[in-house]
């Protein structure tokens, strides 16, 4: 039985997000902070689809329309169960109850707050099911296992119990293998064995591994899945929310590499979990990569640049201290230099933005050179409009298109004009007023404006 | 006795801060080499004054009025003492002798060039003396000891001396907890004891840890306090300095995460020892932040940022290549895009400027909306001038406001417009020539500068 | 018989460079990569230069003109010699035979994607070789040595062999020191061995370890010459790139703090293998430093600056967001501020250029102040053109100078004027329009944009 077989199996995946959060002194719901542009819950949703998921229920704070919003955006038609009370975890998995008492093979229990589990470590965890196991725990080797529940194993390396610290005998607290809360079950006896879990404790909670017990009572097998500490790891405050986009960093930037790109320094380059790198794409120390880019083959980032909804061709180069967002998108052989924003715009092959530009809903022709200080002002106050340049043009430094406006094919712009009406094709549109020279007024100015700063001090 | 009852009693600090630092290989003093944006020294005596120093007193480099100058801004009213010759730690203390004769409950020295050291930390280290303890000794568990004084112990964990390596026994070499150096003394032994240490070993210097014999030899109380040994570090060169640095950015860092910020990549960011950043900020990879910042909550910092003396409201957004500095004020919901700097502007709520634009000693009123490309020209090649802005204005791109001007509320600007004169409110200001397009120019043009380059190519 | 001896000894460095790398996934050629601003190969090369290689061959994959152009420019006068087969490192060595016919008394054979190997340690590796010994080894106590060659010893610590993994036996795995592949041949009998090395083993390759066990068979001396296991890593993907990259920029910076520069985060500083800093520059967190890079004595270089090919005098201040390149030289005290993009430009002494301004192929004289927003405008389409600015000129912000122009010594620009002649000597420039002001016109224009709109959202 492979884990393809089991993918075969109905899963259904109950995730835990009604967690409050305090340590992470927030307005925001522990759940909704982002990791490498995605929320907390949405990296685990994404790791029960990846795992084969085709029902998933979340269980969640009552009246968090941000939280629901969240999972029908990145789980469309997985539904929520608001946990009114807080009396353990076993207690929040029934809040899910109406998704449980639907048929499904396998049953698998996620946290919203551990964000580094994969889609291959949960479809692992169900794998047992298949085989005949009706309960599955996730457990890791712990550094320093203090204060996790202890996973016991009998010699033949079946669970016999997940003992909390307290109740742990001396032998036993030196068990390393530890509880990582994540579990799977079978359906068919998933149900009855969380409506069994009792509250008989000092803290009054209904506690999800309590079934291993119960099961192993039952003398139903229970299986362990080992899976690294890191990735088991949980999210209650900032410190660790930054130790959880670290280690999914190194993840993103690591494949990256494994499949062709140089990333100079890829402890300062920061991915989005759906950035695209072609190979030999190169980039430089220090860029900031948001969500929905794709950067084609060949292409060059350089430092400091920033890119968020942005698609580039091949053999682009872009910065350093680029910033391109909104939709901007980049054919084949676009360059763009330093101090230049690109936002909704479309430069088609070989266009040239070298320096200190904005290029706002804007379309740039093959070929089109955009002087240094160019400024596409499509923003009157009220609405936006679009500027149009065609291919082959040549805009001169300093200048302004008021957009809506449209530049032809080859036509130049002067340096420095304010450019209000259309520029046919192959025109000179220039909008500037001729230069006068003052001889010797540079003196007498100088002299008048100390004079007047010594008449201040006085003053 | 807690440290509470010890802070009651007076303290004098005595810091020393004359050593040369030739491995720093610099033209400034080592105690003036910064760290999170204060000098070493003043990172040090901000801990003495934490740990309740009633009066300070720093030993210095003969003719330092850099670090005269320093000790005044940071602890004013400290007493600052010439070291005429260095004659070892001892020697060094007791130029400070007119702080030591006058009376004071408590005496710790600490060194300039340990800035780690925290205020918690020397109100540990004196706190011994509340006890009856004449000497306490501040140590450290190392690593490795190689090279640093043993602090040795009886059973009863008492200080029975401090052996220098190179006297030491081979048993003694196991010993691993390391004499840091800072010590607290009682008042009422602290001259006598300082006075009696002698100078009589191989380099002919009088040595500050040869107290400890002297009052074991009078059988009074020697106690030992322990630190983390990273605290203890002192710098003697830069590649020290930037460990240290790295030290004190780590904990300015968690210490902000604790309180509900969001560092997405915390050791890309460089924070000052005084930065303020409220619940709920959120700080992008890759920002710099200087002294005198504070942020507040829900405001979001962009990547590539660099702050000093600001302070933004709430919901404040600025970024990604932002720069603000010389006493920036955003208020609520202020939105500053990229390549945008600010310079000693105010911006009320709402106000907005996104993209490629100079703010600088401006007033901008709430709302206001400034286009890409504006630069305020506050500098007349003499003296600086204020620009203001009314509410609601909109301030067309590429425009550049020569101060001292006013723009009225609810004004526009046109794009392209210096502006020279005051504008009334709700007024238009327009200062541009007219757009003239000359059909068919670009060819000829386009063939004559070819030509030139040609030619040119020839010659 | 020190190094120094050794090195007047004449010697031949054969640099392996023809594999394909094929896990690099990349169409460059694995030794073209690049690590802080040279190629592997590249750096390789400069190490067999300063071990004192008095000849050098690499040996290459046939028709690869950019690995004889990289080989060429870096050490002119070197040979290339056509890998047609691939039939092991030995058989790979006697690619370049006609080197090894020619009379050396040493040979060393080092690898093209080694490149934290130095200078130093090559020196090391051939010094044996003046002591008598035929070949020498280079080897790392390895932290895990699975899949290494162990070098085997004797009591008298001379190798004996070097045993493949397989062929070892219990005892012989548990050796943790590791053949790095490096070695050094007396040329008296390095072509000898070489030819008799056989092909005898699965792969049907030949082996260059295989020397060492018919040096030993001919009795001849074999010596093994230590070596930090970092620095012996080869580079066979983009992952080990970048810790090949990592490992050279702690060098480099290490180097740059000992010798009296502050780097405030060195780990997000990337220099380049020839950046000078003199002492006391100081380096902000977040700057990236190209090839061909200089800075003088107490510069300093503000975060989220970008250089390459650029000089800097003493005392000059740059950044933040500053980006120099193409031959960009600023003299003493020249400031440069943020948004500032110096190309091909001399800035003379106490120049500023503070704000959002572009200077390509100019000229500033001493103390001249150019305005936020000057953009010299230095590209017709064709051809790049030089502007030339005198010493104490004044450029108001937000102007374009376009080039061929001249403006003279003392001379003012007005703000927003577009130069296109050339300006005299303490002259004043001016080039714009009288502003006018509509009075009421901003809350007609307001409710017609609003119409506009409206209309639009019902079509």
């Amino acid at each position: 039985m492979t884990i393809s077989d089991a993918a075969r199996r109905s899963l259904t995946a109950i995730v835990l997000a009604a967690g409050k959060g305090t340590r992470m002194r927030s307005e925001t719901p522990k759940v909704l902070h982002a990791i490498a542009g995605r929320s907390m819950l949405g990296h685990v949703l994404a790791a029960a689809q990846e795992a084969g998921a085709t029902r998933i229920a979340v269980v969640v704070e009552p009246g968090r329309a941000d939280v629901a919003a969240e999972v029908e955006r990145v789980a469309p038609g997985a539904s929520t169960h608001p946990q009114a009370e807080r009396l353990g975890t076993a207690h929040a998995v029934l809040a899910a109850r109406a998704a449980l008492e639907e048929a499904a093979d396998d049953v698998i229990v996620a946290f919203g707050d551990t964000p580094l589990i994969t889609g291959e470590t949960l479809a692992r965890l169900r794998a047992p099911l298949a085989e005949g196991a009706a309960v599955a725990v996730l457990a890791f080797e712990a550094a320093d296992p203090t204060g996790y529940g202890r996973v016991l194993t009998d010699a033949a390396g079946r669970v016999t119990a997940i003992r909390e610290e307290k109740d742990a005998s001396e032998d036993e607290r030196r068990v390393r293998l530890a509880n990582a809360g994540l579990m799977a079950l079978s359906g068919t006896h998933a149900l009855a064995l969380l409506t069994r879990i009792g509250n008989d404790n000092a803290a009054g909670e209904y506690y999800l591994p309590d079934a291993v017990a119960l099961a192993v009572g039952d003398e139903l097998g229970v299986a362990v899945v080992r899976v690294e500490e890191a990735e088991a790891q949980g999210v209650n405050d900032r410190v660790q929310l930054s130790v959880a986009e670290a280690g999914i960093q190194r993840r993103l930037r690591r494949s990256a590499q494994l499949g062709g790109v140089t990333l100079v320094a890829p402890e300062t380059v920061f991915l989005s979990y759906d950035t695209v790198l072609e190979r030999d794409v190169l980039v430089e120390p220090h860029v900031v990569i948001g969500p929905r880019v794709r950067v084609g083959a060949g292409s060059v980032i350089h430092a400091f640049t920033h890119l968020t909804e942005t698609r580039l061709g091949e053999a682009v180069s872009i910065g350093p201290h680029a910033r391109l967002r909104g939709g901007a998108v980049l054919e084949r052989g676009v360059h763009l230099g330093n101090f230049v924003e690109v936002k909704n715009a479309h430069l088609k092959d070989g266009a040239k933005a070298a320096h200190l530009t904005y290029l706002g809903d804007a379309e740039i022709g093959e070929a089109a050179n955009i002087g240094a200080g160019t400024i596409t002002c499509n923003y009157d106050g009220v609405s936006k409009h679009r500027t149009v340049i065609g291919p082959g043009a040549f805009i001169g430094s300093d200048s302004a298109l008021v957009a809506p406006v449209t530049i032809g094919a080859g036509a130049y712009v002067a340096t420095g004009s304010v450019v209000t009406e259309d520029v046919p094709e192959g025109a000179l549109a220039i909008a500037r007023s001729r230069q006068s020279n003052r001889e010797g007024w540079a003196e007498a100015k100088r002299a008048a404006l100390r004079a007047a700063k010594a008449d201040k001090a006085k003053t």
